[in-house]
């Protein structure tokens, strides 16, 4: 476990009254010649639902590397002297290139001995490749101490007040990503009337996702589906339909990727009565 | 949405310099004469782990509901002078008394005109009841704000070093429960290669789980599986194996519940270098 290669990390000059309370995530060591990196999940989009650890790793890290789906708000967090690099990675073609790009940066900056923070929206280990890049590091000797986000697969749902799992409506819950492989449509899963499944980086192909629900995987055409758009944000909108009309609706009102898919009973649990 | 209910909260006798940065959660009518209540997700257990909002939730309730899931640590952030109630709930054989309990204590102080916070370990609505305070509280016209939290379904993982999804190995994670109606055990997923399973209050019953997944699910006997124990905490514990010796290895070492038991080929993505 990585928290074995930290020591604790006794700098006091800080009055934030939570400073000594936590267990495994303010361990980092500052004994090492070289430096330390945390992947970080930087949450939904609004600052408060960063965790209280994510929010003392932006306000410690000598570089914070990131990439232009973590939000401008929690950005805006960063104290004015830390250097920072934001990669055009998921805004360009050439992810695999930008992605390199920001390894190379992190590792430069490892071996000068500085302390970095790598921000990913959500949650570092929920698709974005955290995993990777974990791998990256430790293959140059630093091993990344990942600290927990609030991911918008839980989160979206809950902030349109869908409880992802519910007595008696649904207790499995399943997160599936909307792209495949080169941009395929991924496997599409059997219906399962207990369960509610939430595909993310999904509605940009919305009915290909919703015709295939219906006739590969047999979902009822009025299963209940609801798409959220920037969740946690100011202007969150959600868009409420069933498996066959969601793609229509959504033509007709427009969406602005990216946004959560929801598809279950588990919609309509509390929004019926609102 | 219970946002739209909601009017700025613009209390500003607290120094911490995030207090005016977020859009949802920090909005909180205190216009009305009856009280607010609030649904907060509390995290798998290290206090770090809790969200911002979460934090200044517990700094300004006047009421604090929780039940023994909520950890220590965390109950030990709540102010001097605040009333707490905290359920025997989970811990005792009567849960829907506990649970009524925990209910009539939160509206008695909604009525007196209080804020009240109900803290849940995890996330509030993935498990839980979290759906069915909602409705609880909607019935006697509180719509309850509800607090996304960091869930040991991905954290505990997170923190034994297991992304739940990894490029090439894991494109879905489906979370269950291990404690079906009546305590029985509950349906048992498919086995799908490309797929994280995550049962949670597992652990009690990891040999006949385990013994379904092969019988039942078709999981291959030497799928990689690990149950996490104590997750975030400065004890926490993996117990690595697979789905056919997990049960003897936790029969031989020991187990202390409740444990996250996670099953698929991602288990050993990061922790086989390691």
């Amino acid at each position: 476990m990585q928290k074995k290669d930290c020591v604790i990390n006794d700098n006091n000059d800080n009055n934030d009254n939570t400073q000594n309370l936590c267990h495994v995530t303010n361990k980092l060591s500052h004994s090492n010649k070289r430096g330390n990196i945390r992947l970080v999940g930087a949450g939904p989009g609004d600052p408060k639902l960063l965790t209280l650890s994510a929010y003392q790793a932006i306000q410690e890290a000598d570089l914070i590397l990131s990439d232009k789906l973590v939000s401008e708000e929690v950005l805006e967090l960063i104290p004015k002297h830390t250097e920072v690099f934001i990669a055009a990675k998921k805004f360009c073609a050439n992810v695999e290139a930008a992605q390199a790009e920001l390894n190379r940066v992190g590792l430069d900056a490892l071996n000068l001995g500085k302390y970095v923070v790598r921000l990913k929206q959500g949650d570092p280990f929920l698709f974005g490749r955290g995993g990777e890049e974990f791998l990256f590091y430790q293959s140059h000797g630093y091993i990344p101490q990942v600290i927990p986000g609030v991911s918008s697969c839980m989160s979206a749902p809950l902030l349109a007040n869908i409880p992802v799992t519910h007595r008696g409506v649904a207790s499995q819950f399943l997160v599936c990503t909307g792209t495949g492989k080169k941009n395929t449509i991924p496997e599409i899963p059997a219906y399962n009337p207990i369960r509610t499944t939430v595909f993310l980086m999904a509605c940009h192909r919305i009915r290909d996702i919703t015709k295939d629900l219906m006739e590969k995987g047999n979902y009822p055409s009025d299963c209940p589906c609801v798409v959220i758009e920037k969740a946690s944000f100011m202007d969150q909108r959600e868009i409420r339909g069933t498996v066959s009309t969601i793609a229509d609706i959504i033509d007709r009102e427009g969406h602005t990727p990216p946004g959560t898919f929801v598809v279950g009973h588990a919609c309509t649990v509390l929004s019926k009565q609102l």
